[in-house]
C-alpha cells in the first residue's frame, strides 16, 4: 500500500461529542529508527470514549483537534536506513506510546513513566484511528503467522493487563481477586490464570460479564451486593478454602470505591493490591488493614518493557485467546457509531478497520 | 539475682486509669530453649499509654488485669538446658512478641504476622513492667559492653523504626521524608540516615520535636500546616534539588490523616510510601496518586526476622544514638506518674526501673 | 491401623551394600505438635541409591545403621493434642526433613538452610522406609480426593524441582533450558512449563529421557555431544528463536561438568543459572562468562517455605503429571531389588510399598 | 575555550607498545541532545594499560590506531539545542559508554548488557585523552562546587564499585569481604562501609595495599597465604565474630583463582558473592559450595542506570573520599610515562591532565 495514493482519513475529536473525519497527510518518518505503517485494525478503549464524552481525563484535555484511538495494528509499509527488525509487509502490534529514552525512568527501565512520553491519543497527542502511522521500530512487534491482525489490536489492553498482573507478583498457586470484569478485568484474571494462579475470582455487579469471566480464566465469580465493603469480602473469603485467609493478590480493574475497600479486606497478612483501574481522584480507604496486614500496595501504569511482548507470547502460545473478546468489528466510517456502542456497554470490545481495510 | 526471694512485683492494668502493684509469682520456663530475664529497665511506648487511657486499641481489649509494658532489656538469672548461646549475668535487650514457628508467616520468614503471636503487653498476654520475665533465648539479644541496658530497652523502638526502613527499601544516596517527629518518626529518620539516605526531611507539627530531629538523622525539617495536602507536598518538595522531582522514599510515622495524604503528594513515580504509624481505621486517601505514578505503599507491623539484631548493631556502630531520646529515668513505684507524663507529651522517651533497680 | 498391633519393619543400611529388614518399636510422639503416619509409599532416590553403594555422600557417613528413604505419604494414625489441621484417617505427603526453627535462616524464611536440620535418611537420621513415622503436623500436606497416596510420595522430588525452579526465577513466556532428565530434570521441565515457560528445553545424553521429555513439558530436547561446550550450547541456542541471544534461564539437574560449562555459554547476559544437580566438588567453570554477561548464579538445596504445598497444588491441578514418572511400584520385602533397578537406571521412578501395604 | 583553537591532541594507541600525540579534529555534536566537552583530567584503568601492552583484550582487538582513556571529567563548552539540563560551563563527571537505548536490555535498564554498546577505549571506539569530547547529556553528571574535577575523573571507577556492591545486595548491618585491594578493590571496600556494612574486610597479597585499606573503609584486612582456599577462608573467618558463621557478601575484586575459591568458602550459607574483577576465562571452581550453601553468584559488568549518580552523591556527601586514591597528576605529553608507573604498581590511580589543562 502506497501512503501516497491510500487515504489517511482520520477518526478527529474537536471537542465533546463533536468528531470529523479529516483526510490528513500522512505522517513522516522521524528517524532512520522509525517505520511506517498502514494500521488495519484499531480497539476503542473507555478512555477514548472518555474524551469524547468529557473532552479530558483529568489533567488530560483536549485544546485542539486530536486523533483518538491508541489499541492498533498494522502492516509495514517502509522502514528506516537503521532498521534491521521489520521490512515492508511485515504485520505488526503497535504500542502505542513513545518515551524520551533519556530521562530516570526511561534508563532506569522503568519508561511509562517518563514525563516526556508522547502517547497516542492523550492530548496533545494525535491517535491511531487513522490510515498511516510513524512508530520507532522497537515499539512494534511482528506477529507471527498464528497470531492474526485483530488479536494484535488487542495486545494493548492484555499489555495493561500483564502490567498490572506483574505488578501484582502474580506466581503459581497463587490466589487472586479481580474486582472489575471489563474488558481489562477480563484479561486480567486471563492473564492471572496464565501466570499460574490456581484460584481466580472476578467480581463485578453485573451478571452477564461474571458468566464470561467463568469462561476466560476465573475459577469463581462474585456479584457485588450493595452492602458494606466487609461483607463482601467476607462472602469473597468464603467461596474456597485457599481464600480463607485471604487472597495472595487483589487486582482493582474498576476503579470504584466499594470495590477498592473490599479490595483491602480480601487481601491477605502479607499480599499484595494493584490500583490498576481509574477513578475518582481520592476515595475513603481503610489504611489501618494495609498497616496491620502488611498489605503491598501498588498502582499501575500503562504498561512498560517487555509486556507487549509477553502479551504477544500468551496469544501466540494460546494461553489467552484475546480473539473471545471482539465483539464487532466495524467499517471505519463507522467510528462514531462504534464509540456510542461501547458507551451504552452493548459489547467487550469493539474493532474499528482502518480507512483502508474493507470489513465482510 | 535470685528469682525466689526477689521481687517480681508489676504493674498492673485493671482496667482504664485503674493500676495496681501486684507481686506476682516469678514465671516458670515453658522450655528448654527459655531463659529468665530480670528486667532492669523499661521504655514506654504510646500503645502502653493508649491501653491505659482507653483499656484498648481496636479489637484488642483489656478484659481482665494484665501487665504493662513491652520495651525492656535485663539480665539473664537462669537458662534452660537447650540453651547455648545466653548464661547467667548476660545482658540482653528482649525482643518482646513470641510467634507460633508453625503457621505459615513464621515458617516464611514473616513471624511478626503470625496469627498466634503472643506479644507483650496486648491482651490478653502480660507485658514486661515486672520483676522476671522468660522468654525464647533467640528473641534474647546479648548487649556487648558497648552498649548500656537503658540503650537495650530502646531496641524496641529502634526495631520498629528498622523495619519500617527496610519496608521502604531506603538505600543510599536516597532523599526520604519522615511524617512524624515522635520516637518512632525521630528513629525512623536517624535509621534511614544510616541507610545512606542523604536527603532525609523530619516533618511535624511541633517546632520543638523539628529541632530536636535535625540534631537526630534529619537533613531537613518541615513544619506542616493547615493548608491543603498538595500545598504541604510542594513546601517539602522545594526544600531540596533531591526533592524536586518527589522523594524516593516517605514513612508516615504520624497515623495523621493530613500527613498520609502529604506523603503520596510528595513521593516520586515509582517511589515508595511506608504507613508505620496507627490511627484511624480509614481515611480520606488520595488512590489516583498511587495509581498514575506507580507509588508502592506498604504497610509495616512491629518487626521482624534480623530487625531486632540490625537495630543492636547500629547502636553498637554508633550509628543511632539511642539514648539521646531518654528523657528521664524513673523508679519503679514511679509507673504511673511515668505513663502521666508520656500522655502530656512532656518527654521524649521516659524509662521505668525494674522493680529490683536502683535509680539514682 | 494400630501402631501396637501393625508392622513397623523397617529397610535399614548397616554399610555399603548390606541391609537388613528390622522390626523397630514405633517411633513415639515427641510433641503434642507431632503426628503419627503410617507409610503407604516411598519413592527411591539417587542419594538413597548413593547411600547404598558408597555409605556416604560428601561429609555425610553412615557410621551406624540407619533406615533408608525419605519420598513418602502415608496416613494419619494418632496426632497430637495440638494439633488441628490433621485427624486419624488424613492421607497425607510427608516433608521429610525438620528444621530447628529458632536460627537466623528458620526465622528469616530459609529452613532449609538451617544448620540443625534433621533430614530423614540423612546420616544420623533414619528414613521413612519403615512402618510408622512420626513428623511435626505442618510439615504433613494432607491430600485432597483428587491425588493419589502415590503421588503424594512423588511430592518430594517435585519439592526439589519447585525450589529450583523458584531459585531460577521462572516467569510466563521465559525461556528455559534443563541440564538433565533424569526424575528431578523432568520435574524442573514440568514445573517451568507450569511457571509459564512458553520454550522448555531439555537436554540429556540419552536419547530415551529426552523422548520422555518432550511429553512431560519439555518444547525441545536436545542429544548432549562430546564436544566443546561452547559448540552444545550454540546448537542448543539455534533449536529456537526465542533461545537465540540465550536462554532466560538455565537449570543443571546433572551435576556434570560439561553440563554445568555449556549452561554458562547457553545462558543470556542478564540471565539465570541454578546448580540444582549435585556432583564433583570443584570443576573447570567460565567465570568470565559470568562476570562479563551479568550472569546470576544460584544452588538450590533441597526445598522451603511454600515448596511441598505449591508441588501438590501443581498435582491436583493437573499441571505437573507425576504419576507418569512412576514405573513400578513393588512390595517392602523387594526393597532392596528396587534399589538395583534404580542403580541400573532402568527406571525413572520405583515406588515401595509400605511393611503394612499391600501391593496388587 | 574554543575547540576550533584549541588542542585536540590525542593519545593514540597505534599498536601493542606503539602510541602517539595525534592532533585530531574536534569532535562533532551527533544530536541535538549532545554536549561538547572539553576534557580536564583523565584517570588510567587497567584496562587501558592491557590494551597498551597487549593490543587486545578478550575478542576486543585493537586493530586500527585508538585514543585511550575512559575515566574522564571535564568542562562544556557547547550543548545542543534540546539540552537542557547543562550549559557551557559546567563541570561534569562523563559516563564513558553510549547504548543504543533502543534493545531489551536498554529499554529494561540495563543498558551496561547493550550489544551496541560504544565504550571509550574499547575497540574499535575512540578514548577520551583527547582535547575534546562529544557525548549525551544524559550521560554527563554536573559536579557541584564541593566535587572537583580530579574527584571527577575518579567517579568511573567508583560507577564500577557501587555497581559491584549494589550486585551485591550490601546492606547495613552485613559483613563483606573485598578479595583485591587494587583502585576498585578499595573503592568497592568503601563503597560497602558506604552502605552500611558493619564489618568490611580487605583481601590482598600485598601488604601494603592493605594499610592503606585499613583508613580507607575497610574494619579488618587479611593478608592472603600460598595455602589453600579454604584455609585463607577460614582464617579470614576468624577475624570477627560476625564473620564466624560467613560473610554476607564476598566481592571479588582481583580476578585471581585463589581469590575466588576462597570467595567461595567465606560466603555464609544464603550469602552473595559477586565477580568484579576481570581475569582467566575458566578456573577451578568450588560449585559444590555455591550448590550446597545455596550461593547467590553474580557477576558485575561496568555499571548502569544511577550508578554514576550515586558514585557521585558518596563523593559529594563526603562518604567516599575518592581524593585519597589519587597518587600523581601528570602532564597530557607525559602520558606515556603515567602508563608505565601504572603497569610497575607505583601508584594507586594516576591522573592525566588534558592537552589544554595546566599542571602545577
Amino acid at each position: 500500500m502506497d501512503p501516497k495514493t491510500a487515504s489517511n482519513l482520520s477518526f478527529v475529536l474537536n471537542k465533546t461529542h463533536d468528531v470529523a473525519f479529516v483526510d490528513r497527510a500522512p505522517p513522516a518518518l522521524q528517524s532512520e529508527h522509525d517505520v511506517l505503517v498502514a494500521v488495519n485494525y484499531t480497539g476503542i478503549c473507555g478512555s477514548d470514549v472518555h474524551y469524547y464524552e468529557h473532552g479530558a481525563i483529568g489533567h488530560y484535555v483536549v485544546r485542539s483537534p486530536m486523533v483518538l484511538g491508541h489499541e492498533s495494528a498494522g502492516t509495514v509499509v517502509a522502514a528506516g536506513s537503521a532498521v534491521t527488525s521489520l521490512k515492508p509487509g511485515d504485520r505488526v502490534a503497535l504500542e502505542p506510546g513513545y518515551p524520551c529514552r533519556r530521562c530516570g525512568p526511561c534508563l532506569g527501565g522503568h519508561y511509562n513513566l517518563c514525563p516526556d512520553m508522547r502517547f497516542a491519543a492523550t492530548p496533545p497527542h494525535d491517535g491511531t484511528l487513522t490510515g498511516f502511522w510513524a512508530a520507532p521500530a522497537d515499539f512494534c512487534y511482528a506477529l507471527p503467522d498464528a497470531v492474526s491482525l485483530q488479536e494484535g489490536a488487542l495486545l494493548e489492553p492484555l499489555a495493561v493487563a500483564v502490567h498490572i498482573v506483574r505488578q501484582a507478583g502474580v506466581a503459581p498457586g497463587q490466589s487472586v481477586v479481580v474486582m472489575g470484569a471489563g474488558p481489562v478485568g477480563l484479561l486480567c484474571a486471563a492473564a492471572a490464570a496464565a501466570f499460574g494462579a490456581t484460584t481466580v475470582v472476578s467480581v463485578d455487579i453485573v451478571a452477564s460479564k461474571l458468566e464470561f469471566a467463568r469462561t476466560f480464566g476465573s475459577t469463581h465469580a462474585y456479584l457485588s451486593r450493595r452492602v458494606p465493603a466487609e461483607e463482601n469480602a467476607a462472602s469473597i473469603r468464603a467461596l474456597a478454602p485457599s481464600l480463607r485467609g485471604g487472597a495472595d493478590a487483589v487486582i482493582d480493574a474498576s476503579g470504584a470505591e466499594p470495590s477498592i475497600q473490599a479490595a483491602l479486606h480480601v487481601v491477605r497478612h502479607g499480599g499484595t493490591y494493584v490500583q490498576g483501574g481509574m477513578g475518582r481522584d481520592s476515595i475513603t480507604f481503610p489504611i489501618m488493614a494495609l498497616c496491620l496486614k502488611e498489605v503491598t500496595a501498588k498502582g499501575s501504569f500503562r504498561y512498560g518493557a517487555g509486556d507487549y511482548r509477553l502479551a504477544l507470547e500468551l496469544v501466540a502460545a494460546g494461553k489467552v485467546q484475546v480473539k473471545r473478546l471482539i465483539s464487532e468489528v466495524v467499517a471505519f466510517r463507522d467510528a462514531e457509531d462504534a464509540f456510542k456502542k461501547v458507551k451504552q456497554g452493548e459489547v467487550i470490545k469493539i474493532l474499528i478497520a482502518g480507512p483502508n481495510e474493507k470489513v465482510e
